[in-house]
């Protein structure tokens, strides 16, 4: 398989660096091409503005728009373009971060904002319906994608009713509302807890895991969302009545 | 009171900036004093780094323990202790964005990642009994937070049962694992649907919503989130059995 890593951590040494040096040679070993974006060492820059479109400044920059304009047009910087064809090449993305306030570092989160554009990876029309396809399809479809995160907490603390909220439902946005919304297959999330003190034996335990991950990628059930295609849901995106019946919230969302 | 707004968009002639030239004229006709911070206008650097902290390139950079130091000894970058500055100045912290792939934009995720550092916005420990203070208390208590949003889809889908996910969820790694986990008290999201296709009967509705929102700034109840100190977490900090029983999840954690 094709492997896009992507990688966002300040420090070479960190424990994310390790395990993902850990992962790509796993990967490499087993016959893989792993494409591996470090983020910091590239300089990512993660802030959408008008550059990336080529737009005139003197225009409005209503940026769902100008950047499905630019994309269609082949107008989009170079970087988002390098990073787009990466993608298309790939069959597993793995999206490597320490949890920084519950989410992505920014680094990270930008690389969505920039690269994941209308017309690109949503708002993709089907051709012969005309619908827009998403949760399930998308510009996306056929690929699979897993976060690996480090976390400072206990992993009590993200569990089913742990105070920082289950981890795979604070992952919702990313899990569903990235890579479910653009056709990819989430994954369960691997997650290594207590990172701040792991030991020597901890370590071992993390890359094990890790290796075990990366060893089953293609066979994996993924995270079980409902999806748009699969009719539970209405014209207005809404779950219809029979389907979870009495349930809101992100939990409704799962099959 | 001191209203510190948060604001991040590239366009100044966009709904986000004319609704945020709408409400800070609001705060300030009705006697507030306001701090914008306009993040694209200002340039803001949004990427951790050893920079931020006069850290040794020579040594780990282990985040955490790398900026608690760093904040303790006022070793932080001029930039981020100007923002702490006007953190702790403020009584309310309005937070607008447009929502980028379910979350902040990363220009803004990037202010929390580098502002709220340790031993600043959590880690804090109640002098008396030497508990770390979390949820419903921590270094920012005494603080309400809104966020403010502009959304390209219709309501609907970020209902109840929505395919996006009920909002007030999708939001609470902002909402709960950032406002609420420092001690500030997090209103509900103000969110204005449909953005990018506003007429100027939309456009009007909008800013009356905001200003109505922003009259009621000091009474309106927050998210009612469980706390911390409320009892209902056990030192695990998993929920007691009691409490919300059988439920998992987000919704566990609304009182």
């Amino acid at each position: 398989m094709n492997v896009l890593w992507l990688l966002a951590h300040p420090d070479h040494r960190s424990l994310t660096h390790s395990l993902a040096r850990e992962g790509v040679r796993h990967l490499r070993d087993h016959g893989h091409d792993v494409t591996v974006r470090d983020l910091y060492a590239m300089k990512w820059n993660p802030v959408v503005d008008a550059d990336d479109f080529s737009h005139d400044p003197t225009d409005r920059l209503l940026v769902g728009a100008v950047a499905k304009h630019a994309y269609r047009r082949g107008k989009l910087s170079a970087d988002i373009r390098a990073e787009q064809e990466l993608v298309l090449a790939s069959d597993v993305l793995v999206v490597q971060f320490p949890l920084w306030w519950h989410g992505m570092p920014a680094i990270l989160k930008g690389w969505f904002d920039r690269v994941f554009v209308n017309g690109f990876a949503f708002g993709v029309k089907d051709p012969v319906t005309g619908a827009t396809l998403r949760y399930g399809d998308g510009g996306l479809r056929g690929r699979r994608a897993l976060v690996v995160t480090t976390v400072g907490a206990r992993e009590a603390a993200f569990g089913p009713r742990g105070i920082h909220g289950e981890l795979e439902q604070v992952l919702f946005p990313i899990q569903h509302g990235i890579f479910h919304y653009t056709g990819m297959e989430p994954l369960p999330a691997l997650a290594v807890y207590d990172a701040d003190h792991a030991t020597e034996d901890d370590y071992r335990a993390a890359v094990s895991r890790l290796r075990q991950r990366l060893a089953t990628l293609a066979e994996t059930s993924p995270v079980p969302f409902r999806t748009q295609a699969g009719g539970d849901y209405d014209d207005d995106l809404v779950l219809r009545p029979h389907v979870a019946p009495g349930v809101t919230g992100l939990a409704a969302h799962y099959a």
